[in-house]
């Protein structure tokens, strides 16, 4: 049984929902074999969101963690490949702050890794039907910032723990209000969400299937 | 208890599933207060996609009819505003023919109106929370032939009659291996269009909202 | 010695600058062979547009005649085929006015086909190594309207003058403030249109290539 | 006297041109007040092209390198902030290697900064009227390949070396037959490439400007 703890942001830049929140929030409970499921909100906020994250790796102890956040813009649910040791905010975070060019974590490496299966995860998506693919920058929002986070709370205290990032598109409802903007049922964001949750418990080693992009 | 008929072609331009075929067989059955639905599958071809409509139109006498096509790379239902008398096909249709400049109907006006109540059909779908706008081109493609063939009919012989076409989305198992390209869940579709045909059978004179492009 | 008027719209939607203006300025005394070239300033308002550009028609007698506007978002220069007789503006004019489905001449035909050589001139400017495509719609804003009222001045008071519409992109200084908006610099914008000029100057009949979209 | 080192790849991908490299020709001699610059092709080839940067680097000993790329789909110049170890090519190189999630070099750190100051870079740039941001990814395809082989040799053999990756967009003659493809004219990126060498070699320290994005 692998314990597994999935996130999702609230939701900000002025937007009344956060689908990363929604689809969080509609997998728990969620039955997937040999998985104990837990999920948790996490605040839009440089700092706090990995504070908040360290004390549910330290209390709860998980096997995996994967942190979900919205992409607007994105078509298809992108799994993330690198998180980069940079703030840059280009609008303010749910408290006010706007980092420009800070460490997320003083003294880090430049970039981590995802310690999670990425490519067996989009593949497997993509064979349930729905658009999926790797991405190569998670941004320098509070997205990547936890997700640096998260990768540096792993090579530093959790060699055991794995965990990544997963970007999901707008709900349609956002999308009704944003004409032109791709979106995506939330059906199948949390389907797309339960396929990683299952394939990220179960892979041992990664595909080593095509991923990148030519620029 | 008004009469309606809904078509939706069937798969063109190396695509194995068409769309609007899909939603429009989903839709077969479907309980719409005050409405008798039928639906019919049409062969994007030039030509021929009209005939057959004719003919469907002269033994079956619908109220109403609406026209279903994929309009590959947008992200939202579009409900379209106005057919123009134009054939000229960027892609060859399903029998091979890529006709260039070429009328519809030789004769025929430059272009006709939609004859659905758009603005009603584009505001109800988005409160249903699904994207919807209002399209001002249908392309020239066979989409665009059956649309103005549907309304010259309407114009010269069906004066009672009332008409339109609306074009959807990718599906998402499509945007699979179009990586990059916005789609929309079968169900989803399905709603905005059953939604639409209770709107076209319901709305005696269209809403006065905006609907335009500034380019 | 061909009389060629040559139109573009003052800046609107908040902008500085409109591309269209600072072309048509440029343009301004430019050597092209066998035409006599006039240039104007049109007001973006729905109506004094069209009586501006009547007036110009009445007191110059041009044999053609192109209205020049900035299409936000086209990467290329295109050239519109179609002109409906709808105004249904998004924003408000540079007077405030927003109409809504209201028509741009009362009483007047559906729409109008451009009477400029269209295939031949994106065949020309992209033989000059600048992106150019045929439009199906050129939106339902003042650049419609003057396309309209353009072509309904022709089809109904004068016969022999020949007009139509072309978008052009944003200018780089535009989209330096746009991030990831496509433009084109003035100087490829000029030669377009310098290009359009010669072209619709010295063609009779339009060339049989094609410059459809599916939808 | 700054001496600077501009590198331009050979066309790839199919295309007959490659615009990183017309560009780079047209900058040798240009003159740059305290720069001594000097212009070099590379192949685009996994290997290759770190070899021959490095056969460049030792010889020539310049102060400064920039190298550049092509972007397709880009719509403006984007200085690049950070090279990722991996190599991961959607399409061939050019000697039909197609490496999946190798590293650029075994044992090296997974990401290096730009040691360019890129904020100035892109400020100055959009001063100049040019369209120009930041950009978080540079690919995984030959680009990213250079970016980190150079940013590794400034790492572990020549540390008073500063360098960093420029990505341009195609050219307008490529937009050509690309038809919707944003595209810039040449004279335009090689004034932005200017802009970018007098800016490296006279900046001290890049300004805390934002550069970021949401993701």
């Amino acid at each position: 049984m692998k314990k597994v703890l999935v996130t999702g942001f609230d939701p900000f830049g002025g937007e009344s929902v956060n689908p990363a929140l929604a689809a969080v929030r509609k997998l728990e409970g969620a039955q997937i074999a040999g998985v104990a499921l837990m999920t948790s909100e996490i605040p839009t906020v440089f700092g706090k969101a990995i504070i908040k994250l360290r004390e549910l790796v330290e209390r709860e102890r998980p096997d995996l963690v994967i942190c979900v956040g919205q992409a607007g813009g994105r078509s298809d649910i992108t799994v993330e490949r690198v998180a980069i040791n940079i703030d840059d905010a280009r609008i303010p975070d749910n408290e006010g702050n706007r980092p420009i060019d800070q460490p997320v974590i003083e003294g880090g490496p430049v970039a981590y890794w995802s310690t999670l299966p990425i490519k067996a995860i989009v593949q497997n998506i993509r064979e349930a039907g729905i658009p999926a693919s790797v991405s190569q920058t998670a941004g320098t929002f509070v997205c990547n910032h936890i997700f640096y986070g998260l990768s540096h709370l792993i090579a530093t205290a959790y060699p055991q723990l794995r965990g990544g990032f997963i970007h999901i598109p707008f709900l349609p409802e956002q999308a009704v209000v944003k004409p032109g903007q791709p979106s995506m049922a939330l059906a199948q964001i949390v389907e797309g969400l339960t396929i990683a949750v299952r394939t990220a418990a179960t892979t041992e080693e990664d595909l080593a299937i095509g991923g990148g992009q030519v620029c």
